[in-house]
């Protein structure tokens, strides 16, 4: 039987401002990456987020990005690899603290944005970032990355994603988002998309044929509109095909 | 042989700017309570700091205050004990796992400025502090206060500090800020008062008798001037009277 | 023919973050009260409000608050009346900028959520943000307060404000949002309640008989749920009742 | 008679942090580029700085910067060109604002570090920084930039620094930080390269013959160690050899 996790970015409102459906989002996700305060999230809203995937069983990854707020994380803000390895081990170990406090505990680290998009190219900062993984945490990678490989040549256990949303280009990349067709939007063609990948092991790439990606985990966007429908309607069409949703970790 | 303790505030930079000068301070003192990024630090101070004290053999605490750089966490932001306890739990964090990259550990917890201070008088307050100091760590409370009393009753290690530069009132708080004689600005002045409280147990107080104080620690506040000075003449005052100097946890 | 404004707050973005629908809120308030980038906004939001309103003839006020993005200004700060004027004059100003950037102007000051609050009992706060108000500009101010005495003595030109969906006490003062009747939701009780306030120039109130209120302008609150349309049914049914909604200031 | 401005980069403290001696340089300099909140600054220590400058008489510019306080405005945020002009304008309105309430009037801007590197170079942000500069005010560049070309193209009345401490490449763009010879650390032999210049109007540069520049006003930094004394050799050698310092703008 096939098997798969399908994770979200989560937690990523700040004060009074909200990011998304959590709540929702975590009745359907299996795992969830975790704002840390950097690029989103604040202690209540974290410990809030923290709670309701504990509740579920969903099993919790910090998320953590530039300390940019403005940006959402989004935009690169110019540090030295050491400069990124103590913002990210602040911000998993901000994570740590609620989850501590909410009786509950982060088992793996993702990067987001700007950050995870660096990590994906540049060897010195996936390095950097997993000088900031604590002992005992895994990494959640996009598959085929800088970030993949170091983290499997450092010994850190290590999983990988690949987007439900997102097109790839024939070299295994995302096509970037100022392409028309860099994102899908249409649930079904989504899902279509992921039952094949799962059922061949090959991507459907643009101006190519597909490729062989490996995954152990489904990202959906939790602040895209229709965010949420597409996460439904691919859990719907999984279960239906007898695949498994799962966490990676348990 | 008599022993005690001396603890500063450090890490209280910001981004560019300095507050105090830690390097000198952590050749002083046996505790360091390090700013955990809320109402002062950011990745890069707080690592540096953990790093110098622990190169150095000096027990780290945490020291977190509200999250308000502005105002340098000295004033009372209006929050519930649950928004306080998030609060804490995500600076402690923070700072553990700085402390975690730089190969060291956080020893106990000790609130700051108007954190402290509400925690000195409001249980309620001081309970949901306690709540968010991991396991296996210790609480530095001012002596004589609700926190040092909540610390006890909820059997988390609890040391008390008194204050080097400060003055009492006979009912064992200290003189307010506002008031013309609170603060002692002479380094030897101040090292008569701390010998004389180390060899009878009893505080001078304005307008009152000695008092009763139980401490294993004396505070020197590391961000006003003077206070580099202070620490060092009551170090050597100390050590020429036979008063071993050494950290309350090792 | 009566005549009066219909304002709300908006521009309380930020970042990725939006709060409420400003676009739609523009096409049915006759002012605008937009953040400055301290409870809420930041340059690109205002700028974004400031154009929307300027297109649709809608007159602008500067919404300064407590610089506190995670309480979204609701919680008093601890500040000297020169400190809230200089935060206040640094607020306006921002607005101001962003204004001359857009081609258009700010017209008067309303203080926003626990600083309003503040400025309604507190003489020294209120005459604080007059300070801080430019020449020419004119405060909006909650009706029967001390910002709205303090205001005319100053001889600053001066508009009052009632609540469409917030229910009055004898003295003139809203019942706190703690109460369970505090807020009404229901659009059409809501605009029963003003059609009968202007008809009269008595608002009813909770426990006793309706009362004098002098009011200029209507305010709707941009980041309730519901906002929207309780504007859009108070709109249509001052229109159908001749009455003429239209801006305090042009 | 030769005449020249001194103008320093002041009132950079932010909260409870200090950056240089704001009131012993304005003893000195003739012009103040005062932070706006961006890169440093709160509407305190830009309300001191402003009264102090107005107190002695000093003019008073804008000095706006990215707003990433961690990073002092070194780093470049990635932004659009009306992104930075939204930016500001925001903050140049909130100086503004700040100086109405001081009495006194902001009479030109002047972009600060990663912001004002990238003025020098990339004409499109150049631009965008002039259509936030308000009617009536000046532009301060560095000498031989593309923001002085743009500022001048735009019939902004512009003027050009040269800087004390920096020296210069035979294309008069400054030797970057980076290089061992970028900083003058001697007073004395900053203060003989400036008397040099104002008397052949040819600077020094590494690595080949003097080259033509214009300048009315000399920046000495105000948060380099030894920035005050630089200062201040530079004024007593000035005024010895005869040079009126005046500000530009009066």
């Amino acid at each position: 039987m096939m098997r798969i996790d399908l994770n979200s970015d989560l937690g990523e409102g700040f004060g009074p401002w909200e990011m998304g459906d959590d709540a929702a989002m975590l009745d359907v996700v299996t795992s969830a990456s975790i704002a840390c305060g950097g690029h989103a999230g604040d202690p209540d809203t974290m410990f809030n987020t923290l709670r309701m995937a504990a509740e579920r069983g969903v099993t919790i990854g910090a998320h953590p990005g530039y300390a940019d707020r403005t940006g959402f994380g989004r935009r690169i803000i110019p540090m030295s690899p050491p400069e990124i390895a103590r913002m990210v081990a602040a911000q998993v170990g901000a994570l740590m603290g609620l989850a501590n406090l909410a009786g509950t505990q982060v088992r793996y680290v993702k990067p987001h944005g700007a950050l995870g998009n660096l990590a994906a190219d540049d060897r010195s900062v996936a390095e950097a970032i997993l000088t900031a993984v604590p002992e005992g945490m895994a990494v959640l990678a996009i598959s085929g990355t800088e970030l993949e490989l170091a983290a499997r040549a450092a010994g850190v256990e290590t999983f990988s994603e690949i987007f439900a949303d997102r097109t790839y280009q024939p070299d295994g990349r995302l096509v970037p988002r100022a392409h028309a067709d860099a994102v899908l939007h249409d649930a079904g063609e989504a899902a279509d998309r992921l039952m094949a990948f799962l059922e061949t092991g090959r991507m459907p790439v643009i101006g190519g044929k597909p490729i062989q990606l490996a995954a152990q985990s489904i990202c959906v966007h939790g602040d895209s509109p229709g965010a949420l429908q597409m996460a439904q309607m691919i859990r719907v069409r999984m279960e239906a095909a007898g695949v498994s949703l799962a966490p990676f970790l348990t």
